[in-house]
């Protein structure tokens, strides 16, 4: 069936200025800058803007955003009830779900060209307080609205987490957020244009992302790769788990490939290094990044001919778990810094390209019939 | 750009022996047959089981399916809670869209071949209580559950109107059930298909589903069709209205024209016959269906050399309002009916031609720039 564009594949659904990938040299740049550089100079609210205005803030526009994000953190006690109402044991992208869906009915607003920056950084300022209440509510803990403080990354660390992060900490949040911010156009995001194409609002994109992203082929890799780690146990099980899981049993290698890249993922080597960095401090996150590493070289001797390497998933689990998230989180961390991606993406959709998404689909079923009696069927 | 596909026209995204469109005829079928025969001859149940199953069913199946959906009409409390916690004046559609993320959390379950369709089933019992409480708490009633009764279309309108409706009214509802119930792949549609790749749960599709219809360009004509007609008001001022909006102000005439169908829509003159057959009972929807005739002849002489003819959404608003629905309910009114469409595509296509849903974007944005401090910004 020829004419059937499988899965979209190689389908150009829109132009972008956001996101630009070389899988085959291992290049990600958002804006045209590199995603190291980014990671290393700038910090996620510098992305923010590059992502929506289009280039890195002045001082005093970093300022200003700084502030508009502030001010968004405050989400009416509905929405934080709904989180509360769900089951505990609930998917965590499915309660973020629920919020935003909340969200929509309460901020929801048309689309405006004097409006649509400025709306979607208070978006990204009420997605941190809706993850906070996520984990809280999972946690058996109290509700919070985070505070200001100097950074996104600090004030979504203290509320989620209830303690004062370490500057080492707050860096490497701010390096996840930076580094899941964009990928071009995965299901999620997908789902968030064919919903922008009909002009609803901006919240109700993010609700359709977020049902895409919950599905096990899309959002749940980081935490999938984590938990071989934990299966593993302890460094020295990495080789007999290995050759008997992956070798022999051909289990998937969760963490490792991907569609575009065909080398090692850029952000894998930096979420390496903040992998690294942050367990050190910690017995078991450390004994964590130990087994990664070993999974890793035994995953490049193995797949690297085929042109397989660790994906942005691989150690960003071992970063999150260092942090202090369970691993249940893991997705939904993503999700708060893809939600830039996803605005980002629809602004651009709506204001400069704008169709109703309409595809085809090809009828194959019966030809004419006839209706049969229903006491004749059978 | 040509390499572009805007709005994925023409793209077939999937195959389907669902729904057969011939536009430029005026032939609509499900699964081979005619629209017409199906409104005739058969129920929304007999509907319902023709797009899940691919066959009319028998007495007994039908018996079996219609005992599915009386046992799915209970709905956990705190999905009714959450309907009534959000601003009564919340966009109907918005309110659906929060219920169905809550009902994703409480009963989405991994997809089964075995199961897919009994779920499905218990999904279209629930959207018809998440239904009837929108309508509900809007109108400061209290909750409801449905009740069973001989159908679907009377259990829903004594739960959604609080009364017993007449056969002609159960009739003209299930006639619309039918009527709305699958039309291809459009934008809603398409949301639910992206989010159904990454094998997301039934309700999380229904739920990106109901984003996407929340849109001003996709679920809201038969609404705005309407409020056409409140408009005019007088059956006299028809056509001063209509030479003042359409031919000198150019405004668009809501309820008219389609991408598809080149000649009148089969749907709407099955709508009309039912419009005509409700409003006789009731002075204000005879006015309107009045008003709506003129508007139609004046539409036809105007439009159909361009071949622009009435489309579904022309005369569904007046039966909806011959049945004592609210204008704000006309898009829920064609949701609920439309889940079915949507679940029907999403299991055919999680089941037999599934592919994780990635297109691309193409980079068009700035070359590699190098970071500037940001105290030389600006």
């Amino acid at each position: 069936m020829s004419q059937i564009s499988r899965g979209l594949e190689n389908v150009f659904i829109k132009t972008t200025s956001l996101t630009y990938i070389d899988g085959e040299n291992g290049i990600l740049r958002y804006g045209g800058y590199d995603i190291e550089d980014l990671v290393e100079h700038t910090s996620f609210e510098e992305v923010i803007h590059l992502m929506l205005y289009g280039d890195l803030p002045t001082k005093s526009q970093l300022q200003k955003l700084k502030s508009s994000i502030d001010e968004s953190y405050e989400v009416p006690q509905q929405v934080i009830d709904m989180i509360y109402s769900l089951p505990k044991d609930s998917d965590a992208i499915g309660m973020m779900e629920t919020a935003f869906s909340a969200l929509s009915s309460l901020y929801g607003s048309p689309w405006n060209k004097n409006n649509n920056r400025e709306n979607a950084i208070k978006l990204i300022g009420r997605a941190s307080t809706v993850v906070a209440n996520v984990l809280r509510a999972k946690e058996g803990k109290k509700p919070i609205i985070p505070e200001p403080s100097e950074s996104f990354a600090k004030s979504f660390l203290k509320s989620s987490l209830s303690r004062t992060p370490s500057n080492e900490e707050v860096k490497a949040m701010d390096a996840s957020l930076i580094l899941y911010a964009d990928h071009e156009v995965p299901a999620s995001t997908t789902a968030a244009l064919v919903t922008s194409s009909t002009l609803s609002d901006m919240y109700s994109c993010v609700v359709a992302a977020l049902a895409a992203l919950k599905g096990p082929l899309h959002g749940g890799a980081a935490e999938e790769a984590f938990k071989q780690f934990v299966e593993i146990g302890e460094p020295q099980n990495a080789e007999t788990w290995f050759r008997n899981k992956i070798t022999e049993q051909k289990s998937r290698l969760m963490g490792f490939g991907h569609r575009v890249y065909k080398t090692y993922d850029p952000r894998a080597k930096i979420f390496k290094k903040y992998a690294k960095l942050l367990s050190e401090n910690n017995d078991n996150a450390r004994k964590y990044f130990s087994i990664a590493q070993s999974v890793e070289d035994l995953g490049i001797k193995t797949f690297s001919e085929k042109r397989i390497y660790p994906n942005t998933d691989f150690y960003s689990g071992v970063v999150f778990y260092s942090l202090g998230f369970p691993i249940y989180m893991f997705t939904s961390l993503f999700a708060l810094s893809r939600t830039l991606g996803w605005v980002a993406h629809v602004i651009e959709y709506v204001e400069d390209q704008h169709r109703l998404i309409r595809p085809r689909a090809l009828y194959i079923g019966p030809l004419k019939r006839e209706i049969v009696p229903i006491e004749l069927r059978g």
